[in-house]
């Protein structure tokens, strides 16, 4: 492709966004193809011949788009939010135009240097405790790895890198934690069986006192307790694990305390939210994702560390092909996780952050919990509704209840109601199980997102209730 | 921002990123900042209130542009390549624009099975056996880790995903490996004392004969060999492991074959390079970088697997709010890696095949080998030049030598006439270490590198060393 081509094929694609960021409400939410369906489409072989942008491009608005369900959608209430935003979109363009792999500081300087400026803003802006360093990972579950690996290398000396893993080693988090950090644990080689998953309270929030007694009992075991998993926000219901509890314990026991936050850390731009990192001191790993809530492509996640030290002793490498000059001064980011690539990430933070400023970013979060907290007021006085869990951030979990049904009977009608609200196209809502009842999770918090759409939703629910549900 | 200013914002950078494309060769290759200047030219705090794109935008030309190395300038010979493409720059803008996060089927039904489709394209391609089943990862590291999970999975009969790891296993891969192996080696729990480093032969090919008696000295010992890595063009010379011989052995003693690719496999999208896959019928896994020499963005790495079942088995999670009522008829990704969330990665590969065709991506490989011979037949007939190791790709491995000194001595002159080559800003090139000696290191595999630029970079090696090599 020519130049010239590439400079009106970019032309029409930054139309083509434009249109689709303004319009992306007419669109059904999610896809309605058949598994199968979008592949059957396309060729099975590769074109032998070079074929024209204008032709691929044709193929992507007319077979790749039906296939797509949109993130982007201000009715999208499923799972937590991957927000892009027009200033995140822009710094993409550049990255891709600019083609750099920053894996060492040599192979871009300012890709490392805006990557530690942008990731101590981050730290300001959550309020962070002074001294944590952060680098950013692509998702929160190879952050839990990381944390996973630092714990296992501190509690043996380091010596597991070395010699391999020689006794059991255990994990601790609450049974509200996220899928990741069971498969963390697996990878990293302790094992599931290894994992204490302990009990939470009639919040969803890790008990400490049970905390305390699976560790007494594993020590009393002959086991090695080497991690604890605080979450801030549970993925099922946004609990929050009290902090300085569990990171009094972690500190009394020796333990690495990783600290999950990858859906509300953003909250804590929001000094009214801070209440989250009361403790925030205590711990040794924490992560939040600003691909969730704070505006930034996918994928960036943002590990910050108390001891980089710790972390680079775990992940170094020094193969004599990546030595340079510069070594002992810089930051080469190759050390502070799993890959060796990397993606020029920070420059879509640092376009995102001075797009919005500090302002913007807590009038956003702000918003959300507002229109969360309207959403949750018109389910707790709806007569057949009932809340599940409580609102702190931007999730209600909620289901209908008419008071008169045994738990077996409401999962059938609530997951059939689910199906039904899903099927209108104006919305998506998923589901998760609390305390073994089925639960519709309706979160706030795609960038387009308003009070209109939140009231829509809330008519559709209504709607699907008033047709599907069981008269009395 | 408006929709109007990122359409007016976007247009502009459209702009600018086809100029930079067009105009790379006029930059320095390397940034030539020192440690910490960008870092210092930027503020400390994040703003308070938002700054306009054209602000931001002036600092990125102003402040981040000069802390760039142009991975992309035809003089970029060094490492190996990372290659995008106007196509695959195209396809980044759209990726950015849809915001998808593709980690299950429903969450885009497209994206999923785009993928699928497009890694079979890439094993027809390169002429993987029929039946590997494909999917992108970041990078290598992350292949090669996911290759050693399942590895060690497979020797205990999946129980150490269940009950941590319990005995020591054994991992064999040349000298010449990469470093990705001996780190995922350490990730996965082996141990790095557990990793076998072969002897390599003249060529820098692990010696099939030492393989051999390395697993039975372990298997003698009481040790369980688990896992046997097969490099196809390793980093520093990128020689070619005999893969039948190896894939023999892995098969006698039932080890897991993982077969590094990352910067070779490419090649093999031409039939007469096809000979360094002779015996993949015994490949348990196999990885290659399309986004080194296959023209598409940084990060997109190959992964093909024989058995996805044993791939899915050991990652797989079903977390209640990931479950879906079509998860039984379709490929969920979310199980075949670390990470739980995933870019629209397959978007960039289809616009790269498509545009450039099967022919167009044989012509570009072969350009490079072309090129590349080229280089290596001025290095053998320069008298105080020697080739250091053989040339099947598009890397010369070569060192100054007038015949007269010492290697030590030889590797302080080729260390200074890099660093003199380098200073010229119109090449970049780096080093190894090969059986001892300092070792140049040029690449051709830039997308803009045509027979000029490798004559420039041989008149900047030979101006340098009339310059500071010794006379005779």
């Amino acid at each position: 492709m020519d130049n010239e081509t590439f400079r009106r094929c970019g032309h029409e694609f930054v139309e083509w966004i434009a249109d689709y960021l303004r319009d992306v409400e007419s669109y059904p939410v999610v896809s309605r193809v058949k598994p199968g369906e979008v592949k059957s489409r396309l060729p099975g072989a590769p074109p032998e011949a070079a074929e024209s942008m204008d032709r691929i491009f044709a193929d992507f608005r007319e077979v790749i788009l039906p296939g797509i369900s949109h993130w982007q959608h201000p009715g999208w209430h499923a799972y937590f939010p991957a927000n892009n935003s027009p200033a995140s979109v822009l710094a993409e363009m550049l990255t891709a135009g600019l083609g750099v792999q920053g894996m060492i500081w040599q192979t871009s300087p300012a890709a490392s240097e805006l990557e530690d400026l942008v990731l101590d803003w981050l730290r300001q802006l959550t309020g962070l405790p002074a001294g944590f360093a952060g680098t950013i990972q692509d998702t929160a579950s190879t952050a839990a790895l990381c944390a996973l690996i630092s714990a296992r290398e501190k509690a043996t000396g380091f010596e597991s890198n070395e010699r391999g893993f020689r006794r059991p080693l255990t994990v601790y988090a609450s049974g509200e934690a996220h899928s990741s950090i069971e498969k963390g644990v697996k990878i990293a080689g302790y094992g599931r069986e290894n994992l204490r998953l302990i009990k939470t309270d009639a919040n969803f929030a890790l008990i400490p006192a049970e905390l305390e007694a699976a560790i007494a009992a594993d020590k009393a075991a002959g086991l090695m307790p080497a991690c604890v998993v605080a979450t801030l926000g549970t993925t099922s219901s946004t609990a929050v694990d009290p902090l300085r509890a569990v990171g009094e314990i972690a500190a009394r026991h020796g333990l690495w305390l990783h600290v999950d936050a990858a859906y509300a850390g953003t909250a804590a731009v929001c000094p009214e939210n801070r209440w989250i990192l009361d403790g925030a001191e205590r711990m040794d790993s924490f992560v939040f994702n600003p691909h969730k809530w704070m505006l930034t492509n996918f994928d960036c996640s943002a590990y910050f560390v108390k001891d980089p030290g710790a972390l680079v002793r775990s992940f170094e490498i020094h193969p004599e092909y990546l030595k340079t000059g510069v070594d002992p001064y810089v930051k080469n980011y190759r050390d502070w996780g799993i890959q060796l690539g990397r993606r020029f990430r920070a420059l879509k933070l640092w376009f995102v952050i001075r797009s919005y400023g500090a302002e913007g970013l807590r009038a956003f979060v702000r918003e959300h919990q507002r229109l969360a907290a309207l959403f949750r007021g018109w389910v707790e006085a709806a007569p057949d509704f009932e809340l599940l869990a409580p609102v702190p951030f931007g999730l209600v979990c909620f289901r209908w209840n008419d008071g008169r049904r045994s738990d077996e009977e409401l999962d059938g009608i609530n997951k059939a109601l689910l199906e039904k609200v899903n099927a209108s196209g104006k919305v998506f809502l998923t589901h998760t199980v609390l305390r073994g009842r089925f639960t519709i999770r309706m979160v706030v918090g795609q960038r387009t997102t308003e009070e209109r759409h939140v009231r829509t939703a809330w008519e559709v629910i209504l709607s699907a209730a008033r047709e599907s549900a069981p008269r009395s």
